[in-house]
């Protein structure tokens, strides 16, 4: 059975406007490789209703698992929650544990935080939707049909998700293994890395040059569940490697 | 008229798996902002010619302009340009500059390098392609119609951005004005906020929490073509948070 597949969402206009470098890509995309869940698309979308709507429903059609970060605070360019339940047609109303959890939370600070209209909203969710833990800031973010709705900050979108995946249910892990040689250059090696990877078409070898001061060279990756093709895969690149006069060492360029 | 609009595509597995994190769609973003075409979408998509050629379909009959980055080298994984060929149904054929300017390239390096089949791809576009000039290696980027085709190694990435960009045709650029306030908090301003941004809806007005040792904050962002009525906007939102008890501060957190 293939894997199953997933899609990020990156919801923001700050992201698309260059004021806010993404840190959650790379998390989630490295996380659900480990987990069997191969990341095949991201896309950035800015805090547009349509947009996000449109967008939500095709993923979701397309896609196991949908991820989405960003847009579920307190303030009006926050409209992830809404467009989600509008995406599958149901109502966003009040979820009465988010609610508790949220209600108590503002209780117990000292002095009483106000539970208000804003924060109110975090706890407003499309019917039907399943929490996801937030134990940073206790504002949950929630699971509804195969779209995982979760915080754009990062130290509490890494704590949505780790919540979540124990739930997640991947194929087999993803498994990788690097070489790489300074001073090797890609143009070089081309076409003999053409070769490796048609005898080994279940391989996913990547071939990446890298630039250092003092001079770069060429990095290749081989990608792929069966773990002895890997292996065998990224040898014969080593071997390769060395026969062109590079001087391959295994992993990646540090 | 309305600004000229922009999408993203970020090519390449090494993105999707967690590998590389992207350095490039913050550059893209900014400077696209400043140039006055402001990016309203960034997908990053696997080296797979059926997706590929599929989503430069899509966005170049969306947007007004489709930046690629990534898959552009020698090697078997880079399949960007004979897929930009196909969406556009044209030759990819061998460019006669393009191919000048390698061929003499390697004949001047010492001793002189091999201009083989694989670095020949590299000077192998889609028929009708215009260069983008390459001053750190070379190897040109083209632009097919709407669509400009970019290395993905940030350093070359910004060189071709760069040569491009005096041909761009923007609106009016984007310009912002930010406010923040540490130790206040996003639930806090949110309604009035709201209230802000309903009387500017020619100004994006942006909220983002953020989080310091020490404690954090909010910061407003407000942005549009309208300098006067951002600096406005930002002005109210500075009034807005002093009544709030916060003591606000004209710029980006440090």
């Amino acid at each position: 059975m293939p894997n199953p597949t997933a899609c990020l969402l990156i919801i923001g206009n700050e992201v698309l406007s260059g004021r806010t470098q993404d840190a959650n890509l790379r998390y989630i995309a490295t996380r659900l490789g480990e987990i069997g869940i191969p990341l095949r698309e991201a896309r950035v979308i800015p805090d547009v209703r349509e947009t996000i709507v449109a967008t939500v429903n095709e993923v979701r059609a397309k896609y196991d698992h949908v991820f989405t970060t960003g847009g579920i605070g307190p303030t009006h360019d926050d409209i992830t929650s809404e467009c989600v339940a509008e995406a599958f047609g149901v109502p966003w109303e009040p979820h009465p544990e988010a609610w508790r959890r949220m209600e108590g939370h503002y209780a117990r600070q000292t002095p009483p935080g106000d539970f208000n209209p804003a924060r109110q909203r975090m706890a407003t969710m499309p019917r039907g939707a399943a929490l996801i833990d937030n134990i940073i800031s206790v504002a949950p973010g929630f699971t509804m049909g195969n779209v995982h709705v979760m915080a754009g900050v990062p130290r509490i979108m890494q704590a949505m998700f780790e919540a979540l995946a124990p739930t997640l249910q991947g194929g087999p892990p993803i498994v990788s293994a690097a070489v790489h040689a300074n001073g090797l250059m890609e143009g070089r090696i081309a076409e003999g890395l053409a070769d490796i990877q048609k005898r080994y078409p279940e391989v996913d070898i990547g071939s990446y040059p890298y630039y250092r001061t003092g001079g770069g060279g060429v990095a290749v990756v081989a990608k792929g569940i069966d773990g002895a093709a890997v292996k065998q895969a990224a040898h014969d690149v080593l071997v390769f490697m060395r026969a062109c006069g590079g001087h391959p060492v295994e992993g990646e360029p540090s």
